[in-house]
């Protein structure tokens, strides 16, 4: 079916192009058009021609790194020291997690996730074929991993990279290849150097990226330092890590000098500024890291370190603290920022040929703004306003693949009341 | 007019009261009843019974400072360095702000505050007729002030001066007591210390508050020492500022023996983290405030540098920032944040007799909020939901001194059309 969507302000995301009164054009799941509004003539060979003044379009969301089923646990606990958030509030919670707690939060998160304008999420957890069964079901986009920390027996670690393997040959272009995935080892202090590698000639093998918590606070760097003789980068360098494609999360705790590496091997980085203030880990260095050629994407991380899944908080956050924490109000613009919830973060996740900018070919993830908000006036400038004044409520309609996934904020596949039914039934059945 | 809220989730904000289903009555403008759901015979005493489930009854949030009509001037400029923002943008085009400029700007931020759920703001500004009559119309509550940049000829200043005062005397209690007023220097590095000394007298003349913008960036402190020998706030304790009661913009840049002096005078700070860090002036040391026993409230500072007025946004920023830029999880935790928006705002613009909390007696300002959003699920911990999760668009309802002015996100009292409309011919009346 061809459909086109006209009289919108179109924001493209690529290069350095302007937003423009004009039109959108989709056949099936791709984009086919992107221009002025075309003649009646050329509008008559749409099935559908639908309206959409007073509103903006742009690509989808783009959340790089987080663990949606986590979202059971949203404000369970909060304001605490790290280790006891983690080891007495978190981790007993999330060790009763069945299939039924990861499909429950997961839906969960998705609906937060999509009505928010996210089209395209990572995911790194366990139980992973009850996320890529929601993920094919709610209709959104999804890079899928099975996180694994190498705790425990020989035949535990064993059977958790195997699980991994499975998971990614069982999903790998599944749900019309709206599923893609990556293996990942949780990271190097909960991984021994013998598990990581595992992953990497298994990563190799599958032809897939690796994904991996990386120098999130200055705790586990130091550990690597005293256990290994080295900071987490050489660390991972030396493992083999970033010969294939691979994907940091956090990146709070690096030197230049690391930084260099990172460029120079191309590793993508995932940005949680919320996660990371939060938690009080710190703040990673940006600026740094654009000058030097990385282009890092946004995440949320988990519901329970933020506390929610909205990619504008990422966006205006990354906007804000680092010119804040420089006192330098040039560093990260807003075009950056708005780049980095979008084509960075396709980038990140090897879908930057599908998804990511409005361009012809292209897949058909976006969105559409609300341009009427008291907040986003006057309309002086679109990219600046989506940035520092929009917020999720500004979100209309989400698009994946072409097809309607929210109208008018409300979901059209996912019933609401049903998730959050069974997301309050999960979480009590395992309450402490 | 006696109404009563029923089946709500009431947070008071009272000290370390914690949320409750419950109700809220009022009668006219003030609350006189806060407690369980009364009885069948109970309520029939009110003449109108309103059931507000799955919603939060909360107070309303104060901004404690900003300048409104700079609305008009939202996104105009962004990402420059201080001074040529300052400088080449936004001076010169507020140099033609007539009252046209003023009243079309402030009713476009009035809109937003309501909208957001801000039921009380603080204005420093020019033309304040029109803010008052802007106020006045619209319902919302307001601390007023005539702000005065001594810049100019000494009959200039003189005319701000008492411009301020008549201000501050013809506008002191009006609009049912919802406009109370402030005499407002703009800063020690815009303003002689003589007309500082100046304002001091007349406040302490008209038996009101004082307001100033302070040590907002590292440079303004500098020429304060260049100039006078001595950092802003020992300036201002000498010139007898804090003598009266008094409200501080910024604070960005105070040592701890300027903290400790503001903490002895009782000085009010208002904590504008979202403008502070997008202009580059830096992070605030509110735990340290904190500690000292300074209550900080919380503002958005002109929409020019924020880019927005939601305080929810601000609420937020000061429970993440201080936690990453601090390494520690545990300073500022979610209620302490709340009540920055609340009743630290009341006491900061002196009126925490009147609103900040919900008491018996108090004004019944107050807001609902949406419980249902996928963001705000599960239910695990109301206050942290609304500190890390909540935005703008969870807000339904807005009552300002008994009167609804927002009834499910509509705006009853304001024309948002024409709003939008007079805002745009406004800002094109004085286009560059």
């Amino acid at each position: 079916m061809k459909q086109i969507f006209i009289n919108a302000t179109v924001i493209t995301m690529v290069g350095e192009e302007e937003p423009f009164q004009g039109a959108l054009g989709i056949e099936d799941s791709r984009i086919i058009y992107v221009g002025p509004v075309p003649t009646r003539e050329e509008l008559d060979t749409y099935d559908q021609v639908i309206d959409v003044s007073d509103r903006a379009m742009m690509p989808g969301l783009i959340n790089a790194h987080g663990h949606a089923a986590m979202s059971l646990l949203r404000g369970f606990a909060d304001d605490l020291p790290l280790q006891e958030w983690l080891e007495e509030k978190i981790w007993p919670l999330e060790g009763k997690f069945t299939a039924e707690q990861v499909r429950a939060g997961t839906a969960l998160s998705v609906l937060e996730m999509l009505q928010s304008g996210t089209t395209c999420f990572l995911d790194m957890y366990d139980h992973m074929d009850q996320v890529g069964q929601v993920v094919a079901d709610a209709g959104i986009r999804a890079k899928l991993c099975r996180g694994a920390i190498g705790f425990g027996s020989e035949e535990l670690q064993q059977s958790k990279l195997a699980e991994a393997v499975q998971f990614s040959k069982d999903w790998e272009g599944a749900a019309d290849g709206r599923i893609t995935t990556m293996l990942a080892p949780h990271s190097p202090y909960t991984c021994s150097p013998r598990f990581i590698s595992q992953f990497i000639e298994k990563a190799a093998e599958l032809q897939v990226p690796l994904h991996t918590h990386m120098s999130e606070t200055a705790r586990e760097v130091q550990q690597n330092i005293d256990e290994y003789g080295l900071r987490p980068v050489e660390h991972l360098r030396r493992l083999g890590f970033f010969d294939l494609p691979s994907l940091v999360a956090h990146a709070v705790h690096v030197t230049e000098e690391e930084i260099a590496v990172l460029a120079q091997y191309d590793v993508k980085v995932a940005h949680n500024p919320g996660s990371n203030l939060k938690l009080g880990s710190g703040i990673a260095p940006i600026p740094q890291m654009l000058k030097k050629g990385i282009r890092p994407a946004l995440a949320t991380d988990g519901a329970a370190s933020n506390n929610n899944l909205d990619l504008w908080e990422e966006i205006q956050l990354a906007a804000l603290i680092h010119k804040g924490f420089h006192q330098d109000p040039t560093v990260i613009p807003a075009r950056e920022a708005l780049r980095m919830g979008t084509s960075y973060g396709a980038e990140a996740l090897f879908l930057e040929k599908e998804i990511g900018t409005l361009e012809i070919g292209k897949k058909a993830d976006f969105i559409t703004i609300d341009l009427k908000g008291a907040h986003m006036w006057p309309p002086h400038d679109l990219i600046s306003h989506l940035v520092y004044s929009a917020s999720r409520g500004d979100v209309l309609d989400v698009y994946v693949d072409g097809k309607a996934l929210i109208r008018n904020r409300a979901s059209l596949t996912l019933d609401e009341e049903k998730i959050r039914f069974e997301a309050m039934r999960a979480f009590q059945a395992i309450a402490p």
